[in-house]
């Protein structure tokens, strides 16, 4: 399974693509998407829309899992976020590729155990899981991986239990 | 000049185009998008994307209005119009059209001449301004109306303010 992260941003968006190879997750490519301050908001939007589109459609990634956006304390920053997570949830649409949004606390229980977990400890969590040489810096980027993370070890669950639920539904027929 | 309004929703985001003719703001069209509450919200968002795209590239407008999304009680709307406002900014920078944004009050001050008029007093002020056989129905398609007249308003202001600062930098060269 070939899954890629979006950790939503206008400032800095991380995505971080991990392939699951023989029950090994391993990264493929991962980065941040930044759109500069000086550039009118419009602008920024449709950069990052058009950066979103190229980056789903060179890696073709199965699944893309994008961050559910919370309020935040900063009014500001959660705004564009959100406007953020808009375009990532529509390109994947767009190109057909499924989507699946967990919560920052989801993420975290995942990767760390933990759902209060910090920056840092996910940025050390995710380069352990991994086996990357160094921690993944941004955090942005982190988090991306960590989204991608969090789906590859959900996805088995889900998928047993909906075969649990449609084996359990065939035998009622 | 010909200004489209964008009202940012994703269950109803509405839309009005109004042309400053003779010194006098006539609509040529104006509606609602609507995306079915279920389907998924990339699904959603795409469609609406989609539909926004059309409407720019049909109407050609030379102004793009954008409701400026402010914080709300309700945490769950504020999102998902944030998230629609950032598709109207990146389709109307995509399409190369410029883009101005004001907020709620500049709308509700310029067309009522009252910053907490009520939707009703939107509707029938649009209604009056741009001499309608009725109320403009639902808020969201009058509030996008609101925008592009009060883009009208401002421009010849905003026009006579630039130029005369242009002329008194020439004076000072």
């Amino acid at each position: 399974m070939f899954v890629m992260g979006i950790d939503p941003g206008l400032s800095r968006c991380g995505y971080g693509a991990v392939r699951q190879e023989k029950g090994e997750p391993v990264a493929v490519v991962s980065g941040v998407i930044t759109t500069p301050d000086s550039n009118p908001l419009a602008e920024r939007l449709a950069e990052l829309l058009r950066e979103l589109r190229q980056l789903m459609s060179r890696l073709s990634p199965e699944v893309v899992v994008v961050e559910r956006v919370l309020f935040q304390a900063n009014a500001k920053t959660a705004m564009s976020v959100g406007q953020a997570s808009g375009l990532a949830l529509a390109a994947a649409a767009e190109a057909g590729i499924p989507v699946v949004q967990y919560s920052p606390n989801e993420v975290k229980q995942a990767v760390t155990g933990w759902g209060n977990a910090g920056k840092e400890q996910v940025q050390r969590m995710v380069q352990v899981l991994l086996d990357l040489p160094e921690k993944p810096c941004p955090p942005d980027r982190a988090d991306a991986l960590a989204l991608a993370l969090c789906h590859l070890a959900s996805a088995p669950l889900a998928r047993a239990a909906s075969a649990a639920m449609a084996s359990s539904a065939g035998s009622r027929r």
